[in-house]
C-alpha cells in the first residue's frame, strides 16, 4: 500500500522503473517476451512497493467474479457443515473463492439470499432447498444468464439443473424391511414436510415397504414435525400414548430419533426389544447412545465434493460440459443394536 | 438479461425509454428530484427488460466489496459451524456478503487463505487460527492497509486487532477444582497444542487448582494430542495403563473426552466412580453419552454473532470505532453424572 493509503498499481511499478505498464503486467506474469533481468527487477520492486494483485478489479475486466455461492438451509448441523467442508476444499483448490449463506429453512431468506449472489454476480450457485420453499422462480435468472444451478441433497426439478442426492427411496425402503425383518409390525414413521424430495422419497420407501410385506399402512403411526431434538422428545410422548404401543421408529433424522429414543427409554421401555429404532444421517451420535442407533450412512463431505468438483468442471472446461444430469451418490444401511431383536 | 446474454444496463434502460442515463439511475435509486411517474415507468422497464443492479461493479467503483472474509481451522466442528452460522446471520443482516476459507489446521493453507482474501478485497476478515500457526505474519498487509483484522477462539496478539475470547484459565480452573471437590487426587489433563491460546490457558487454569488444592503437578498424568474422537480412542488406552489408575479425566474438548469415556467404559471402568470425566464446549452429544458428560458451555452462535456485530459496527459507523479491544465471552461450569461422586 502507498503512503496515501491507496493500493500500488502495475503504474506506479512502471513509473518507478521508467518502464511501460504493459511490460510491468508482462513481467509480473512470467510472459516470455520480457527480459529475465528485468522480470527480476519488476518482481522485487512489486514486492519492496508492496504491491498485490487486485482479483478483484482484474475479475470485474473479465467479467468473472471467480466466485462460487452456495445457499444451505443452516450451517449449523453436522451434515451441512460437512458438505460446506468438501465444497470449500475443491472450491479453495481450484482457486475460487466461496460466498455462503443461510436460508434459516425459510423461502423468504432463500429468495433473499439468491438475489443477493445474483448481484454479487456469483459465476455458479450451489443449493440446498429450504424447508418450506414452495417455488423456484429465484433461481431462473440464473439459468437465464446462463450462471449454473446445481441443486444438491433437498432438490427440484428446475430446467435441465443437475441434481445431487442418494436414493432416498431406496434407504428408506431397505431401513423399513430391517425393521420388519427384526418382527417390527407396526412401525412409526417420524418425518419432515413432505414437499421437500427428501422426506418424500423416504416416507414412499417406507410404505413401499410395509406394502411388500403385506403390512396395512396407518395413517395414525405418521409424525410430521421439524425433525428437531426438541421434536423427538414431543413425538416420544405422542408414541407413548398410542395403543397398543408401536414396535418400530423409522425417523427421518438421527437427532430426531436419539431423542426421541432417549425419552423412551426415560420412561421405562426396552429398546430394541420393545421398541426398535432407525434413524437417517449416520450422525457421530449414533455411536454414543446406547443401545448405537441404526442408521442411513451418507457423506456430507462427499456430497459437496462431488457438487464443487461438477461446477468447477463446468466453469472452467466449458467444452466438455455434459447435457445436465444427475448424480446418485451411494448410501448403505448400517445395522446396528437399536434395531437388532434377533 | 438481454438477448444478445449481456446484462442489461441503465443505458439501455435509458435508451429505451429516450431520456438520460442520469435520471434512469436516480429513479431506480428513488431519488426526490425524479418525478413519480416517470419512476414507476423507469422501474416497470427495468423490470422487463430483466436489469439487475450490479453490486460487482458498483462495489468497485465504490473500492468497496461488500465482502467480509472468515478463516477457519475446519467448517466441519459443531463448534465452529455454530460460530459461521452466527457469522453469516449477522453479516447477511448488514447486506454484506461472506466470504469462508478453512485452514484444515494448517499455516500453509492460512497463508494462502489470507492471500486470497487480500487479493479479493475483503472489506474485514475474521480469524480463528490454524492448530500449528506460529506466526502471523501473512495478516499485516491487511493491518497495513487497514483492513480490520478480527481474531475469535483461537486468537493472538497482532497490532490492536481486537479478540474475542471465553476465559478460558478460569474455566479450567474451575472444573478442575470441581473434579478435586469430588474426590479426584490424579486427575488425567488431555490438551492440544499449547501455542493455541484455548489450550494453553485451561493447561494453565488446570495446573493452578492443583496448586491450590496443594495436588503436585504430575506431567505423566498430561497427555498431548490433536483432541480428535480417536486420539481420546487413543488416550483411553494410555490411561488404563497407568498405575495406580488416575481418578479424574480433564479433557480440553468434549469429542475427546467421550470417545475417551466410551473406551475405558468398554474396559469395565466405572463412570464416575472410579474415574470422573469433564469435558469442554458443551457439545449435544455431552446429553446423549451415558453418564451424561460434565463441560464448560460457550455459545459458538453467539461468538459468531458477537465478533460479526463489532466488524459491521467497525464498517459501518466508523466514526464510533473504539480503540481495539478484548471481549471476553462468558462461559459456565455444567456439571453432570460423569463427575458426580459424592
Amino acid at each position: 500500500m502507498a503512503d496515501n493509503g491507496k493500493d500500488i498499481t502495475i503504474y506506479d511499478i512502471a513509473k518507478k522503473l521508467d518502464i511501460s505498464a504493459a511490460t510491468v503486467s508482462r513481467g509480473l506474469q512470467d510472459h516470455p517476451r520480457v527480459n529475465k533481468n528485468t522480470k527480476k527487477l519488476i518482481r522485487k520492486t512489486a514486492e519492496e512497493m508492496g504491491y498485490h494483485f487486485n482479483s478483484f478489479a482484474s475479475n470485474l475486466r473479465k467479467k468473472k467474479s471467480k466466485v462460487i455461492g452456495v445457499i444451505v438451509p443452516r450451517l449449523n448441523s453436522n451434515f451441512m457443515s460437512d458438505v460446506i467442508a468438501g465444497i470449500e476444499k475443491v472450491v479453495n483448490n481450484a482457486n475460487y473463492g466461496l460466498f455462503i449463506s443461510q436460508s434459516l429453512e425459510t423461502m423468504q431468506r432463500e429468495i433473499s439470499n439468491a438475489d443477493a449472489m445474483l448481484n454479487n454476480r456469483v459465476e455458479g450457485l450451489l443449493v440446498s432447498l429450504a424447508y418450506n420453499t414452495t417455488d423456484v422462480d429465484h433461481f431462473r435468472e440464473f439459468i437465464r444468464r446462463k450462471t449454473p444451478v446445481i441443486f444438491f441433497d433437498r432438490v427440484t426439478e428446475l430446467e435441465n439443473c443437475p441434481l445431487i442426492h442418494i436414493d432416498n427411496f431406496k434407504a428408506a425402503y431397505e431401513i423399513t424391511l430391517h425393521l420388519i425383518d427384526q418382527g417390527c409390525k407396526r412401525i412409526v414413521h417420524i418425518t419432515g414436510n413432505l414437499l421437500r424430495n427428501v422426506y418424500k422419497d423416504r416416507f414412499d420407501g417406507y410404505k413401499k415397504a410395509l406394502e411388500d410385506r403385506g403390512i396395512p399402512f396407518d395413517d395414525s403411526l405418521v409424525i410430521v414435525n421439524d425433525l428437531s431434538a426438541a421434536a423427538g422428545t414431543v413425538a416420544a410422548q405422542q408414541i407413548l400414548q398410542m395403543t397398543p404401543l408401536p414396535d418400530g421408529v423409522f425417523s427421518s433424522n438421527d437427532i430426531c430419533a436419539i431423542a426421541c429414543m432417549l425419552a423412551v427409554k426415560q420412561a421405562g421401555i426396552k429398546i430394541p426389544q420393545q421398541l426398535a429404532f432407525a434413524g437417517f444421517n449416520n450422525d457421530p451420535t449414533c455411536c454414543v447412545v446406547e443401545p448405537n442407533l441404526t442408521t442411513v450412512n451418507y457423506k456430507g463431505y462427499e456430497m459437496g465434493e462431488v457438487a464443487a468438483k461438477m461446477m468447477i468442471n463446468y466453469l472452467t472446461d466449458k467444452d466438455s460440459v455434459q447435457p445436465a444430469h444427475s448424480v446418485i451418490l451411494r448410501s448403505e444401511l448400517l445395522v446396528r443394536e437399536s434395531s437388532l431383536r434377533k
